[in-house]
């Protein structure tokens, strides 16, 4: 799948779209994947690694007693995210990534629990669920989201 | 080199020490693989991905006209980032990076070129530079970056 961020930057370049992402168990791995392409600061405009319930509210204006709720792991939360760091960077496009990429997840949520969001002509989330290791699962779930940007280009 | 990112994980842990980054070039690598450490959530606060000089603006502050001098990679850009991470998340340390990774590079410059800061008891900044492709010399600076705040420890 990991030719898929490569083939995002050429069509947001080709369509003079620009992106950024706020995302918080991939740790920043999504920027990074997005990143590789030379070329993608034509488009890229930017990232957050909103790791903390902290970062989301002091980098995105996300209520605290919102967040701690669900651990800042929520459908409404990522769609808060995709939503709050397009209009922060005045960006075309904005996702978003939240989950919980384990070993540990709160009591009943499985670790490898995600909620991934893309705001664009609409805005769209959608939960997955990804096995393997704490490693696999942040880049399977930073992948997915790079497919879902992508997809969103058709799916409007 | 890198189960340093692990050891100084490890090492914040047990001194109660928060970190957050704020990076360019290496596009969020920094900060995931901060994060691939289990329990670093109780550490690292998030990281800003300021690919774009509009980034290192609306995210942290830093002005339009002295960042375009530079096209955003300097000494004092990366330590403006560093102690406006550091304050932004409230963190105890802040950490930076700019830089160009390649293929290209302004005139003058050679690609692999970077700044790397941090502001811990003090702020300190290095100028690197790198060979490889873009791939190896944005990973390499990341290390870099990671070895620098682990030293921070001990050399002030």
């Amino acid at each position: 799948m990991m030719p898929t961020a490569k083939k995002l930057i050429k069509k947001l370049i080709k369509n003079k779209l620009s992106l950024a992402v706020a995302e918080s168990a991939s740790g920043g791995y999504t920027s990074y994947l997005l990143t590789k392409t030379p070329g993608s600061s034509k488009v890229f405009k930017g990232g957050l690694v909103v790791y903390s319930l902290e970062a989301k509210n002091k980098l995105l204006g996300l209520p605290i007693k919102n967040l701690k709720k669900t651990q800042g792991v929520s459908k409404s939360v990522a769609l808060a995210l995709a939503k709050g760091i397009r209009k922060k960077l005045n960006a075309d496009i904005g996702a978003s990534l939240v989950g919980f990429a384990g070993p540990d997840s709160p009591k009943g949520i499985k670790p490898g629990t995600f909620f991934i969001a893309v705001s664009f002509k609409k805005t769209r989330s959608k939960k997955i669920f990804i096995q393997g290791t704490r490693d696999q699962v942040r880049k399977k779930a930073s992948q997915l989201l790079i497919r879902l940007i992508y997809e969103s280009f058709y799916r409007y």
